[in-house]
C-alpha cells in the first residue's frame, strides 16, 4: 500500500481564490491565444506529436514535486531536520504553483522548482549533489513537453549550475535529445547558461558521506549488479529531485534532476536523465518523475511504462504507479518512488521506501508536503 | 506497407538438419543443466526479473540483424557495392546462427554478429564510424538478456575496439547500466578489453563524407530539432548496427551498436545505448534493436513501446512493429526501422526508409539477407 503518513503545513488557497484567477486568466489567455495564433501554428514542431489539449485553459493545474525517496525511517531524523525539509520543499512547492495558477505553462512551473531544488543544497541535484567514487559532483537532467513530445537532457555534466536549464536548452535549441559531459558544457556555454566550478556543488555534508563512503570501501566500488552495493541510506537518503505539472492549458511536463549515488563509478548515468526511465511527459496519458535505484529504473523503463498501462491497459494513473512501485519493483527488491499527474488533474505519489520527500498542490486546493 | 523486396541468398539449411542438431544438443544440454543446476540457482540475479523460457530446449532458434536504415533508393548503390554489403551481412549472419544452431545462448550470438559488424569497415559501427562534428567518432553501443531483464551500455567512448563487448561487460561486471566517456573507457581497460587509438576507426570513405559535410556547413550543425538537418542520405545511409536472437533456451537478447550520424555534435547521444528506446529484451515479449533518427526513437520510447503493445494490448509482434514504424512515427515525419525477435521465433522488420540492410536466419529454414 501507498505510504501516505501526510504532514500538511502552508496555506490551503481554497477553491473560491481561485474561482476569481480563472475568470481574469481566461479573458487575458484568451486574447492572447487568438492574437498569436498564427505564430503557434508555424512554431508547432512538424516532427514531434503535437498532442490536444484536454481543454483550452480549464482553470484546473496541479504540481507534484519530489525530493527523492530513500532510506530515513521516521524517528531518524531531528525534527529540526525535518522541518527545514519541509520549509524547503513548500517554498518549491510555491514557485511552481505560483506560475500555474497564474496561468503558466507546466513547463515553466517544472523547470523552476528543479531549478529551486538544484540550488537548494538539501537536495541531491544541483548545489548539495553527492559525489561519485573520485569526490566529484557528476550531474545529469531531464526534462520533457507533453504537449509536443520533445525532450532534453544532459548527463555527466559538472560545471553547468542548473542541469535542468541545460535540459530545456538541448530541447530548444539543438536538433538532439540528450548531450553528455564536455559537449553539453560546450553548448551551454555557447548558449549563455551559468557556468560554475565544480567545487561550487560539494556542500560539506556530502564531503562527509562520501569520506565515510571512501573509508568504506577499499575495495572497487562497483559491486555485482544483483547487490544494491553502494546504495546504502547515506546514499539515497536524499535522492533525485523532480517535478511533474499539469498547466491551465491541459499540458504535461516533466522534469527531474540529480548527482545520482554517493561514490558511483565516474561517467555512471542513471535515469533521470533517460526520457521513458526517469522522466516522461505526454499529452494523452500521464507526467513522470522517477527517484530511486536508477539501474532498476532504467530496466524497468519505469516513466514510459506508467504511461503504456494508461495507454495500452486502460489502467488510471493511480493503478498503473501502484502496479509498477508497489509491485514490479518490489518483487526485484527495488527501491524508489516516483511522482506522477494526469490530464485530469490526478496525481499520484507511491514510493517503496521509508521515505519520499514530495509536495503537492492544485487548483482544487490539495496543498501538502511530507516526507513519511 | 513492409518493404519486403527480398534478396534471398546462401544456403538454406533446411529441417532436416536441423532436427538432428536438436536431438543432440538436446541430450547435451540436459546433462549440463542438471549437472549446474545449483549453481545456476545461486549465480540468478536476485534483483532482476528472471523470466521463465518458453519451453527448456526447443530446438527452435532465429536471429535477425541490420546494418542500418537509411536514404540509398534502389539503383542508387552500384551493384557491386550493393554485394559487398550482402556478403559481409551473410557473414554476420553466420556467426550467429553458427552459435544458436549449436545450442548457444542469445546473449553470446547479438554479441558476436555485432562485434562483427563493428569491425567490418562498412557499417556505421565500431571501425566505419560516421564522424562527429570535430572529425572524431564517437561509438555507444547497448545489450540487453531478456532472460534476467539485465542490460548494459556505453555511450560517447572513442577507444574502445567493440563497444558492444563493454557493454555486456557493464552489464555482467559493475552494478550500473549505463556508463559514459572516459568513465567506460576506464572500466574498458580495468577488465581489459581492447583498447585502440581514435583513429582506428577512420576510414577514408567516412573521412569523406565528414568533409562534404564539413564544406556545405558553415553555421553550427544543431539544427533545430523540427529539420532533419544532417541526417540526409550521407549520414543515414548506413547506420547503427544491430541483432536480436531467440535461442533453444528460450531466451531473447538484443544488442545495438552505432557511430551515430555524420556531424553530430559532440556528446550527442542516440537512441542506442538507451534502454527502451534503441535496444530491448524480454523473455515475456520480445528482443528489439532500432535504427533511424535516434532522437525520435528516445522520445517515442520506441524499443519498449514494441514489448508494451505486445504485452499491454495483446498486438502480435508484427503489428506491433509496423503501428510504431509506419504509423506513428511516419505521422512525426521519422525515418528509420527495427528489427525484432518474440519468444515463438516470430520476427519482425519494418522500415518506413528506401532501405534497411537487414537479414534473418531460423531453425524452420528460414535465411535471407536484404537490402530494399
Amino acid at each position: 500500500m501507498n505510504k501516505m503518513n501526510r504532514i500538511t503545513i502552508g496555506m490551503n488557497p481554497g477553491p473560491a481564490r481561485h474561482s476569481t484567477l480563472r475568470g481574469y486568466h481566461f479573458g487575458m489567455i484568451g486574447c492572447l491565444v487568438l492574437f498569436f495564433l498564427p505564430g503557434i501554428l508555424i512554431f508547432a514542431q512538424p516532427g514531434a506529436p503535437v498532442a490536444k489539449s484536454s481543454a483550452p485553459d480549464s482553470g484546473k493545474w496541479a504540481l507534484v514535486i519530489h525530493g527523492g525517496a530513500g532510506g530515513p525511517a521516521r524517528g531518524t531524523m531531528s525534527a529540526e531536520s525535518e522541518k527545514e525539509y519541509l520549509v524547503k520543499l513548500e517554498e518549491a512547492l510555491k514557485r511552481g504553483s505560483d506560475i500555474l495558477a497564474a496561468g503558466g505553462s507546466s513547463l515553466d512551473a517544472v523547470e523552476r522548482v528543479v531549478r529551486f531544488m538544484e540550488d537548494c543544497p538539501l537536495f541531491n541535484a544541483g548545489k548539495g549533489a553527492v559525489l561519485d567514487e573520485e569526490g566529484k559532483a557528476e550531474l545529469d537532467a531531464a526534462i520533457m513537453d507533453g504537449r509536443t513530445g520533445m525532450a532534453g537532457a544532459v548527463a555527466g555534466v559538472s560545471v553547468i549550475k542548473n542541469p535542468v536549464t541545460a535540459a530545456r536548452c538541448v530541447m530548444e535549441k539543438s536538433n538532439h535529445v540528450l548531450l553528455i559531459g564536455a559537449g553539453a558544457e560546450k553548448f551551454a556555454k555557447e548558449h549563455g547558461l551559468d557556468l560554475v566550478d565544480p567545487s561550487y556543488f560539494i556542500t560539506p555534508e556530502r564531503l562527509k558521506a562520501w569520506e565515510k563512503w571512501k573509508s568504506g570501501t577499499q575495495t572497487k566500488p562497483a559491486a555485482p549488479a544483483d547487490k544494491p552495493g553502494n546504495s546504502g541510506p547515506d546514499a539515497e537518503k536524499h535522492g533525485t529531485v523532480g517535478a511533474v505539472a499539469l498547466d491551465q492549458q491541459g499540458n504535461l511536463a516533466a522534469a527531474t534532476s540529480t548527482g545520482g549515488m554517493t561514490g558511483k563509478m565516474v561517467g555512471r548515468i542513471g535515469d533521470s536523465p533517460i526520457i521513458g526511465a526517469g522522466t516522461y511527459a505526454n499529452n494523452q496519458t500521464c507526467a513522470v518523475s522517477a527517484t530511486g535505484h536508477g539501474e532498476y529504473f532504467i530496466r524497468n523503463v519505469v516513466a514510459y511504462d506508467l504511461s503504456s498501462l494508461m495507454e495500452y491497459r486502460g489502467l488510471s494513473l493511480e493503478e498503473a504507479g501502484k502496479s509498477i512501485i508497489m509491485d514490479k519493483l518490489v518483487r526485484q527488491k527495488a527501491n524508489g518512488g516516483l511522482i506522477a499527474v494526469d490530464r485530469e488533474g490526478n496525481i499520484s505519489m507511491p514510493f517503496n521506501t521509508n521515505a519520499m520527500f514530495r509536495g503537492v498542490a492544485a487548483s482544487d486546493g490539495r496543498h501538502e508536503v511530507a516526507i513519511y
